[in-house]
C-alpha cells in the first residue's frame, strides 16, 4: 500500500497511535497546533514545526524568495497564535539543491529575518544540508504562553458557537489566481499572509473562548480536528460564512462555488474558535472594539461525535470538495 | 553564484551574520550543537534540529527503514549529549513522495519509537508531507541541562589538551564497506550510532572539561568549530589518534591512509572535549573509573587563532581529505 492512497490525517493518525497518550502534567503532545511543554513559573512552551517542499508548497518561479522566506516565518507563528501564545524563538533547516542560486538563499534568509524581526523572533539555529532535487524548508517555532490560558483543540463543547477571526477563501483564489498568472489583491493575501498574535491571545485570555485553531487547510478540513479532538459534532451554516466580495464576484463570473472555496481553499490563517452561546454577545463587541473588526459565527457545536454537517437556509447540503491533503492532491 | 561552490560552514556563517549576534541574557543563538533558552529554576533547555535527505544522508535500498528512523533519533540525541544535557522532546517533520510503501513508513515509525524510548525522549508532535521525490526527516530534539554546567564550542582555553571519548573512522569505514555491500560490525557502527548521552552528563558537570562538542562531521571538521567559537588553535598528534584495529587492519589491506579516514570520516558520534592540561590526569581516571573506558588525548590547544596543525612523531604533516562537506561531496 502506498502513502498515496491514504491521507494526511490518517498516517499521522497511525504515527501519534505508535506513541504514549497518557503524558506527565504539563505537557501536550500531538494532535493540537503546537505541543506543550513547561516553562518557568506560570509559563508554558509552545513548539509547533512545519514543513514546506517545492513543487507541493510552492513553485520557485511563481514567489520570490524573499516572500517564500517571510511566509514560511509567518504560518509557523499563526500556529503559536492559534494556541494564545507569543513566538519567541525559530530554528531553520534547509536542504538545497546544489544548483540553487546564492542570491535566491541571501533573499530567502532575508524574508525569513523580516518575519522574525516583524514578531520579535529569534532564530536560535538550525541546519543546512545538500538535497538532490527538491528545495526542503523546515521551521520549528517555540513560544511561551501562561500555562492557565492555552486553548486546545480538545476544549469545544456541546451549544458552543462556532467563530472566524476573519474572511476564508481570500487566499485559496489567491493562489487560483497567481498559477493563472493573474494580478490580483487576493494573490498578495496568499503570498503576505498575517498571523493573527495579538487577536490569539487576546482571546485565549477569555475563559468563555473554549477551542481555538488556527485554519491553515481550510475550515472543513480544521473544524473536523476540533470535532476529533474534543469528541462533537458541528453544523455550519453556509450563508453565514464571511465571504469577502472579491471572491463572490469571482466566483460568480468563473462559475465556482464560492462556498466550496471558502472552506476548502486553506492557507486563511485566520482564527476558528468556539465560544460559550451565552457570552458570545458581549465578547464580540469587546472584540470589535478592540480589533475594529467583529467575530464571524458560522454554526455551533452539537452533541453528535465527529459529525460535521452543512446547512444552507436550514436545509442539509454536501460539499464535493474537501479540504487540501497533501497526500491526495 | 551556485551553493556548490560554497562550502556549508561558510553557507551557516552568512546565515548567522543576518541575525543579531547579541542575545538576551540565558539565551545562546547559532554556533553550537545546540542553542540555549530558559527553563525553570536553574535550567536551560537545548534545542537543535537536523535534516536526513534520501539520496544525501541515506540510500533506501542501503538501510532499512527501522534503522534509518532509529539513527535519524539518535543523531539529535548526540547534539544534546554533547553540551552535557538530558533530552527529553522530539518534533519529527517527515515529507514523502506518494509513492512512498506504508511498510516502509511503519518502520521508519517502529525505528524513530525505539530511539526515542531509549532515551526517554517524548515525542511532542510534527508534520507530513508530501514530497515529490525525495524522502525528507527532519527531526527537532528538545534537552534540558543546568543553566551552570553547559559546556559550550567557544570555551576552549590555550594549552587545553583535546581529547575523544571513543575511537574515531568505524563509522565511515562502515559505510564505505556498506557501500560495497561487505556485511562487518563497521557496518553496524555506522547504522546503529551510540549517543553518549551519560558521558556528556559527566562530562559537563566537570569544571575541568572546558569546551565540548559532538563527532558529526568528522574530527577535522568538528575541532575547527571550536577553534573558530574559542578564537584558538590546534596541534593534532596524528600517532595518537585511537583507531581501531579493524580499521587499521582494512586500511593496509586496501591502501586507506588510516588518520585520514579517521579524521574525516564523520558521524563517529563520541564526544570531541578540551580539559584543563593540569586536570587531565585525574579527571581521565574517574573517567575511565565510571565508564571502564579511558579518555584519548589527541593534542592541545594552542594561542594561534583558528590554525589547525597535524603532527606526527613531531613533524608537521598535511592531510589530503578534508571533513564532510554536504555541498561539495
Amino acid at each position: 500500500m502506498k502513502i498515496s492512497q491514504f491521507s494526511e490525517f490518517k498516517l499521522i493518525k497511525r504515527i501519534s497511535k505508535q506513541f504514549p497518550k497518557k503524558l506527565p502534567k504539563g505537557i501536550v503532545g500531538i494532535g493540537d497546533d503546537c505541543a506543550v511543554f513547561p516553562g518557568s513559573g506560570n509559563k508554558s512552551y509552545l513548539v509547533s514545526t512545519d514543513s514546506l517542499v517545492e513543487d507541493i508548497h510552492f513553485l520557485v518561479g511563481k514567489m520570490s524568495a524573499a516572500a517564500l522566506g517571510y511566509k514560511s516565518v509567518i504560518v509557523n507563528i499563526s500556529d503559536i497564535a492559534a494556541m494564545g501564545g507569543t513566538p519567541k524563538f525559530a530554528l531553520l533547516s534547509l536542504a538545497l539543491p546544489k544548483n540553487t542560486g546564492l542570491t535566491w538563499v541571501k533573499y530567502l534568509i532575508k524574508g525569513i529575518k523580516e518575519g522574525c524581526e516583524e514578531h520579535k523572533v529569534i532564530l536560535l539555529g538550525g541546519d543546512t544540508t545538500a538535497s538532490k532535487k527538491n528545495i526542503f524548508i523546515n521551521i520549528t517555532i517555540i513560544g511561551e504562553a501562561d500555562k492557565n490560558k492555552i486553548k486546545l483543540r480538545s476544549m469545544a463543547k456541546v451549544d458552543d458557537i462556532i467563530c472566524l477571526t476573519a474572511n476564508i477563501g481570500d487566499s485559496g483564489v489567491g493562489l487560483r489566481l497567481m498559477r493563472e498568472g493573474k494580478p490580483s489583491n487576493l494573490v498578495l493575501t496568499h503570498k503576505r499572509p498575517k498571523a493573527q498574535v495579538k487577536e490569539g491571545q487576546w482571546l485565549a485570555s477569555k475563559k468563555e473562548v473554549h477551542a481555538m485553531m488556527d485554519v491553515s487547510d481550510g475550515v472543513d478540513s480544521d473544524i473536523r480536528r476540533i470535532l476529533e479532538q474534543s469528541g462533537v459534532g458541528a453544523i455550519i451554516n453556509l450563508e453565514k460564512l464571511p465571504i469577502s466580495k472579491e471572491v463572490i464576484r469571482l466566483a460568480i463570473k468563473k462559475k465556482w462555488n464560492p462556498d466550496e472555496l471558502a472552506l476548502t481553499g486553506g492557507e486563511d490563517y485566520c482564527l476558528l474558535l468556539t465560544v460559550a452561546p451565552n457570552s458570545f454577545e458581549k465578547l464580540n463587541k469587546e472584540f470589535q472594539k478592540t480589533f475594529k473588526t467583529p467575530l464571524y459565527p458560522i454554526g455551533h457545536i452539537t452533541k453528535y461525535n465527529k459529525l460535521l454537517l452543512y446547512k444552507c437556509m436550514q436545509q442539509v447540503v454536501y460539499l464535493r470538495a474537501r479540504g487540501y491533503d497533501h497526500f491526495k492532491k
